[in-house]
């Protein structure tokens, strides 16, 4: 059984929460918020403890291992302080804002060979799971192209943008992690912006709408379109284009009710919309993985490397924007 | 080159001209109608000449063949004339309402030889075709049961109703003989009928919904449901069944265009609505079909006889929906 | 807090007691099966404790409510037992096999007024039930036919079959209560089966494919088809047909992935399968309800009549099957 | 009745005079070819004669109009004579490789205000001009991304691609007009290519693969994605997201067959392959507004500038592809 605490109760903490609760082989042994109330209902949800601060858990013995959903600003503490304690940490994206003190801190843990997981949920969504062991398998021979569709259900609050580092930081971010899920390390981005949904958005010096064009090490090349809206629900696809075929993974609905009339036929539900639902089995097996990861020593699937590097693809995107030039990734500079 | 004669300009017949005209092997030499003005148009718009009886037609040396799309209580007569002429007839079903008088026509051909097709346009839909043609290459094993939807967008008017004996001998009939070209021959049919749609067909005597099972002597089952009213457009789709899996053929829609809004996802279009439209493959590969058994002597895929024992189904059927009982087939009078 | 005996810990009881414990507002206090290791390792997994009679269990003041997945033959005693004791049940169908004891039961306990439901899970599915909560609210105007599409992937041992009463008491059941959620009571039934996959089932008098046709009271027609097997997963379908409209709806699978190769485009994962897998969330829902119904005392979805029903229609269709008639279902005696 | 003269006889000039012969209100007077034999093998299957010259195409009176099929190096020469001539031109593209010998061209036949049009199937087929019509009627709002996917089936050979201009200029031209089909004029242009396929393809300079990012006068984006190998068939797809919605617009295959089997489901044929499959209703449609154009004197859909536009995007792409920047459409000089 592994025992976790979680530091931050909010949305994505307590849903979190939950769903280490409902493993087999887990259990929430501690929670801990700066906001007391949320850490009390998450606490009372659960049937865990309440600590009052990240110090108290960390030195607690029954605490196996953190899952950190708190601020991002808090991250990298905790990060290194889980690290030098020996407890192994699954934390929400991203690392933090700035790619120096993601450096540092890797810098700082790396001697320790910790078991740091981030929280690249869609790693552990069935069907991208699918698609990636299925090209890894040899299904369509040499992967040569990839487009992946992703787009928000509406846009945030302009004051959320200005705070989460922008559109490429805060949600295309989860795109490059798949890009390199599915394509290997990237050596090149292309991007291309526009304000076209919230003027407040522009006001704040961010995009709400982009085109992405990234060349992998392995030559594949992979499209990435991002929009802060999309009316018809939360759209997550991927298409993997190889030699020898193509692989889609679509979009999910609460039903498979189809309805026919005069005006039009096989119409479908509006697909799942928020992440909460649309990757309500991800988050699941994310936990499992991590999971297996504490019982076993193995290396996560998304790793800390996998969290830096996703980082470093947006930031290269943020540099292509503004000079409309092709950024090698290697050029974006490390230490 | 295969030089017809159309006998009966209606809607059909001239759809029947304008197709015979476009094969490459075909041409129309000449058009009958008892409407002048109908004869003159179809004349006219594949440029054949107007014969003013079918007698005349009969006589002409310059017609190899002859498409019959008059009224059917002219189908017999038309159909013996031809077999007596030595010219292969491709006539539309149904042969004629009274199967004592199906009975006698073949009775009196039969010993000619003679080539006559019967025009059960299904046979011919690429999709349809691909499913028997699948099934016959054993793609799925032993066939153990079919479902055939069948539903017409619009009820037609009673009057026509009663002239055409009814939902079985008019409409089911295209289904009967979908059943017979995908499991065989039909030894059971049982049927359940409704007036749901229209009060004046059920003044008539008729139904308008109908739901059929048949066993057919390879021991397989058949369903048929039926409407005469289908708001979403014409209805057409087969499931078959096998030991080893599934083949569906679908409908078909004008565009593959699909609309994603706030509402519904993946919205199509109406399906294809009617028969002239839904079915355009389908009429155009029946013609060149006949063409070929013209030109080899082959035997038809929908000879006479798959005209005379689709319409024995339908006699089965409405003992079957008087009696509430099964209805062999061979109980059937044939003489 | 509902707290729960569970009654029976085979593979189905053993699923409930999981679901129950996952429900927010309910839990399992007690376990009890004939077979011991069982009903140990089902209480270990829920944290319950072991009863070892059901008499313990009904006398149990710490039990607010009985889930029965024991043995059919044992089904109707403990209805009538929990009924007397004023417990809630919630029982897999069948009732009983056996019409007459389902009757008897029902006149002992029917003046206690008794919160009794029974498992028809499918009520509960997503898909299934908006098709019925779209079909009560208007959306497809009148409903005038019903598909209903139910084969399972594999056939049972042919001694199950023996013990089960045969495939419209033990499979079709099911689809019997389907058809009346969609489209009402039933008034008539037409049957037709054969032994097509498995000749040891055959050779203990059952069929393993059928046909079903049934007229509602409403004047709706409903068509039922299963199999024993189905190769690409267990198939669970229903289509609904009104007057302005059809809906559908259709298989689940793992994944949303699609296979676009050289012989094939668009290929889907097979069904998921069995009923486990397939209604996971349908049982959960089901729980839901009962809990819903045991704290507000609102009648069931699925009460102790819609169990009479189905069973009803289960025998009038075997009576079809024998005769070859239609069965008006006031002829199956009830007393 | 609109008279043709089609000049070039290749497969796709072949096919056109052929689509002419089958409108209803044009004909094929006359055809020619510098290989004879093509000629006269197209004239005899349209019942068309035979001209040696060009020169006699363009002296007959009895020729309405012209559909030039000729290899590209011919095309400005002879949209330029008819031009001169009043008769109006259907242009296969590309107008020419030359971007100054376009501009020339139309600065020498301007002023005449001559009908060219230039034949961009695409915009013909009834899905993609669905998508156009219910953008252009507001269906999902503003346009905001399109992403258009354009895969042929295989590689042409290298020495093909030598002469054709390469990708850009004999591929992607296509899905340039497109992009302006559905989002109008384009003021940026991004590119990344590569030799993923056939390193013969690569050995004359050339890409196989490729991934575009465009910016529309709107402010629109739209990506194209291009792959000169699809195993699958030929692979033509639409996705145009708007404030309000989305619209798709797929591939065709020949049926509607799924197959369902213990391995995979729902799966359909290899989509239809080649162009002239894939877009046989698209080139009759095409042929019917030229007609119509001619009648009427209205503005082709595809008019001598659109395959100027088209063009010049296709040298922005090249000079982006170079320079891994940005190109601005209005730096690649026109005079």
């Amino acid at each position: 059984m592994v025992r976790f605490a979680v530091i931050g109760c909010g949305r994505i903490g307590r849903m979190h929460a939950r769903n280490i609760k409902a493993h087999p082989r887990a259990d929430v042994t501690v929670v801990q918020d700066v906001a007391t109330t949320a850490a009390e209902e998450t606490a009372a949800a659960v049937g865990a403890r309440v600590a009052r601060t990240a110090e108290e858990v960390l030195a607690d013995p029954a605490v196996d291992a953190l899952f950190i959903a708190s601020s991002t600003d808090t991250h990298v503490d905790l990060i290194a302080a889980g690290a030098k304690a020996g407890k192994p940490v699954l934390c929400e994206k991203p690392i933090d804002l700035d790619m120096g003190r993601v450096e540092a801190c890797w810098a700082e843990i790396a001697p320790l060979n910790p078991l740091v997981m981030i929280g690249f949920n869609r790693r552990f969504d069935p069907s991208f799971k699918a698609v990636r062991d299925r090209i890894q398998a040899g299904e369509i021979g040499r992967l040569e192209q990839v487009v992946i569709t992703s787009r928000d259900p509406a846009p945030p609050p302009a004051a959320y943008v200005k705070r989460s580092g922008g559109l490429f930081r805060d949600m295309t971010i989860h795109d490059f992690d798949m890009a390199r899920y599915l394509a290997g390390d990237i050596v090149e981005v292309q991007a291309m912006g526009a304000n076209l949904i919230d003027p407040a958005i522009g006001a704040e010096g961010d995009i709400d709408a982009a085109m992405i064009v990234l060349r992998a090490a392995s030559g594949a090349l992979v499209h990435i379109n991002n929009s802060r809206r999309s009316v018809y629900g939360y759209d997550q696809r991927v298409e993997a284009f190889g030699s020898e075929g193509m692989l889609q993974a679509g979009n999910r609905r609460a039903t498979t009710v189809e309805a026919w009339g005069a005006a039009r036929t096989a119409a479908q539900d509006p697909v799942l919309d928020f992440f909460i639902e649309r990757y309500r089995e991800a988050y699941l097996a994310e936990i499992d993985h991590f999971v297996d990861c504490v019982e076993t020593g193995a290396t996560p699937l998304s790793s800390f490397r996998e969290g830096r590097e996703a980082q470093r693809l947006a930031e290269a995107a943020i540099r292509s924007l503004e000079t409309g030039a092709i950024v090698r990734v290697s050029d974006v500079a490390v230490r």
